[in-house]
């Protein structure tokens, strides 16, 4: 797009303009008609983000490949390219929970009725969206298959493992000796949706989730923050994704938790996205568990016990913080392949050079270590108009892609576009440059897209202290272009609160705008509540969410 | 063992003998009665293979801390060493599955009734043991929690997925340029056996599942066999597990396919164990889902699919190929844990310096490249009694144990004890042969741990063609004590079989023995078939199995 002299990476610049809305500055000598003119721009994907967000985001996935809804109501499919990111997060999750002391274990994935009525507010946090399993066997009845064999208790589909591996842990635990005990579990999980999004809310989700119990509340307190820490740093550093931590408010709770924590970050339509949870569970599951140990001093005691989680959800933040109007685009430590090289091979005779020029540098760039792992590099050479191909890797968001022509093979080069600048933006470069300079480029990458996604964060958030500009904070504006469902409000709102579940749940019924977090690095702030006057200790966010 | 010059270790050389007997063989100086007397060894399980081979199983099983059972009917507890194991196991095949051109994806846990009746052979082979989802929430009535929300068309949670992954590559497939597809798929699926055992059966177990379309019938069964090699190189080389590679009869064929391949093992008490399976389903699975593409010609053709799984099981089957009776023996190459170090701290003043040597030791090991990731080492300084922690790690089969003590430090050497050998063997070496050697030592375990249990199996193997001396090879010997529950019989039968389907049935009734497969890589060898007298063209396995 810079050939238009439109700086279009640059929209996020702009605090209070629609993000993806592009203008072409004309000159004075243009006639009046021409000025101020909006430009359409062909995008790869229609509607655009300032058309309709939601629809957009399922066109992403779509153009992506990354998934697609299964004849099973709410279940999702997840496709390769999909799939291969959530591969990425979770072997690099998984070693971060690994250097934190945890072990991975595996436990049932069905709960008997009786252990998830242990623990009253869990139940009822639960019991309005589970699968239940009621029979064994099926029998052809008049020509029909039909359920049979009638448990005598019926199964749950987990829903979350607080109480089956509660039960473990029980059997587990005896003595100060056995703890702490570390665990982890990567496993699918269901939760009866009404309403369901591709990677956002679906009925059955993959996850992991981590449980751990301690012989003190100190000690079960340092973990649940310490894994909250744990995913910040992967939601920045990896995820390119700017994150607030923070307490919940006791209205947005895990059904059974004393404390629950977690990370929250701004999609490019300003809602907020709850990205990862660690909760401290107090000694309310050990109790409905009976996970007791003797101390030091020879009494029983019962644990403290913590669990934190995050899933596949992961990938739907990725794509609503990264991805423009042409489709996805992947940060290149979770990126399945960093490099696409595309072979241009007009003349027959000309084609084998090309291709095996193609494979060296393949050769070269894949021994090369970064993120973890070695670079990711796929040669391209599927029957596709060479249009086509180079749009298929724009829309799934591959960082770099490689062309390599006769032309480039006669002048020693190569030509590089990078998918976080404009689709038609090239440089041509030796490969020797471009394999000395892989990892810098990967990283630069890396570290514009966290750059970019704070400066949108922070271009929409706002410190508010008088009502009425909260209200209007909040307050949808209709998109400029006419018939669009896509609307805009301000984004965060850092203000005062004075813990009145009451004001939150009237506020959450008459605007959609809930306490998304009580941030852990901000300092006290006294003053009166936003909502209702009284005193109040220290600001929040306020913010319509996912 | 070597101290009382008995070669435990060398059991499975009497091919005739129970493997696990230790006889003590005596100087003609002693007197009658102390002549072939059977001394009891103490051993870390109980019962001994010889005892109660599957209670031994089972005892192997816990003293491993491998897994336990849960509160749920027949679903198993994968612990942590147990799942670090299949962590391993998981590992390795994705990048062999990943090498041979397959991706990654996600299907729905739950399938339709409706779609699993669309294959009617498989829907026979599957309807009697599914756990069937009828209703989507729970509601407290009279005080007692009960299903509620039925569903119109109850859901199976997956016993397999030919039939909810057709769904899909019948979206996915339009031309032939779409084909091959090559799909994987790490998940878990449920079948309600009736009898289960810890990892060898049971309700819920963890596989992969790879599912494949092609173009041709050629390209499809190239595939099926393509992964059976994969299979068996990974079990040999990597599991150590010696297993023949075969062609299912249709008794034993996998529902809904036209041809099943296996590879085969023998366990420890002869019995065969069925360890991986590729499935050549030629075009039925295709008709059942349509997946249907255009070839090069225009016309509008059915696919060629194939399915291929290995599971947990895999996990029992490397307990039951090596383990013996102090507990397990983890081949190196899929072991959690290569060496552990124990420091040896009697006196208070020596031992910073012992930890010290330790935690140095440990670094240097594990900077060192092996099987794919480098070298795991643990140095236990659990509060435990020296003589517990070097025993839990016997059980758990590590395969290397080293021991640093004072004494040592002053001598400059570590002592070293290979879990192949006996417990009580010791060899001293300075720490810098042990890191030179370290690699050498660990293939020398994992290839000699191959050599045994392909030494068992073929001294356990008889080529038979007299019927009369078949029914004895199957007959069950009582073991040599009393009331010993293990029965023994001969191992695999090698005999000539006219795949005679009635026959096959008689004696899976009379005996327990069914063919195991028809080996491919066997020549032809006409003759009669031990069953029927009737001409029959090669030598199928008989055995009795899991």
């Amino acid at each position: 797009m810079k050939s238009l002299g439109i700086e279009q990476d640059k929209w996020w610049r702009a605090p209070c303009a629609l993000p993806w809305r592009v203008t072409l500055t004309v000159g004075a000598h243009m006639n009046q008609s021409a000025k101020n003119q909006t430009v359409k721009v062909q995008t790869a994907i229609t509607p655009t983000r300032e058309q309709n967000y939601s629809e957009w985001y399922q066109q992403v996935v779509k153009a992506a490949d990354l998934a697609e809804n299964s004849a099973v109501r709410g279940c999702m499919v997840i496709k390769p390219w999909g799939y291969a990111i959530w591969e990425n997060i979770q072997r690099t999750l998984d070693k971060m929970f690994k250097v934190t002391g945890h072990k991975n274990a595996y436990f049932p994935l069905f709960i008997p009725l009786s252990f998830l009525e242990k623990e009253a507010a869990h139940v009822d946090g639960f019991a309005k969206e589970c699968a239940v399993v009621t029979h064994h066997r099926l029998q052809m009845k008049d020509g029909k298959l039909v359920p049979t064999g009638k448990l005598d208790e019926p199964l749950i589909v987990r829903p979350t493992s607080e109480t089956i591996i509660g039960a473990s842990f029980a059997k587990w635990v005896e003595s100060y000796r056995d703890l702490p005990l570390l665990i982890n579990q990567w496993a699918n999980v269901v939760r009866w949706e009404m309403r369901t999004r591709l990677f956002l809310r679906t009925t059955e989700f993959l996850w992991q989730e981590g449980h751990t119990a301690h012989a003190t509340e100190a000690e079960a307190r340092e973990e649940t923050m310490k894994m909250l820490e744990v995913y910040a740093d992967f939601a920045e550093n990896w995820m390119a994704m700017p994150v607030i931590k923070g307490r919940k408010t006791d209205g947005e709770r895990f059904p059974g938790a004393v404390d629950t924590f977690s990370i929250e970050s701004m999609m490019q339509d300003r809602k907020a996205l709850q990205a990862g949870t660690s909760h401290f569970l107090g000694q309310n599951f050990a109790k409905a568990s009976e996970i007791k140990f003797l101390d030091q001093a020879g009494q029983l005691q019962h644990a403290w016990t913590t669990s934190w989680g995050v899933s596949t959800r992961l990938v739907g933040g990725l794509i609503m913080t990264h991805a423009d109007d042409d489709g996805l685009i992947v940060p290149p430590r979770l990126a399945p392949t960093h490099f696409v090289i595309l072979p241009i091979t007009p003349k027959p005779e000309t084609q084998d050079a090309v291709l095996e020029a193609c494979h060296k540098l393949a050769a070269r760039l894949s021994e090369i270590s970064y993120a973890g792992r070695t670079i990711e590099v796929e040669v391209d050479t599927r029957d596709l108009r060479g249009g086509d191909k180079m749009w298929s890797w724009v829309k799934k968001g591959a960082p770099v892609r490689i062309e390599v022509g006769p032309r480039d093979l006669e002048q020693g080069v190569v030509s590089l576009s990078r998918r976080d600048r404009g689709v038609k933006e090239k440089e041509s470069m030796t490969p020797d440059a471009l394999v000395a300079g892989a990892v810098k480029l990967l990283e630069e990458i890396q570290s514009g897209m966290l750059a970019k996604a704070k400066a949108f964060r922070d271009a929409n958030t706002k410190t508010i202290d008088d009502p009425k500009e909260f209200r209007e904070f909040f307050t949808p504006k209709t998109a400029e272009s006419e018939n669009s469902p896509t609307e805009i409000h301000g984004g965060f709102a850092s203000c005062r609160f004075a813990m009145d579940a009451d004001a939150e749940a009237k506020l959450k019924n008459e605007l959609g705008v809930t306490v998304r977090v009580v941030p852990m690095d901000d300092a006290k702030d006294p003053g009166p509540c936003i909502l209702t006057g009284k005193p109040a200790e220290r600001r929040v966010v306020f913010a319509k969410s996912y």
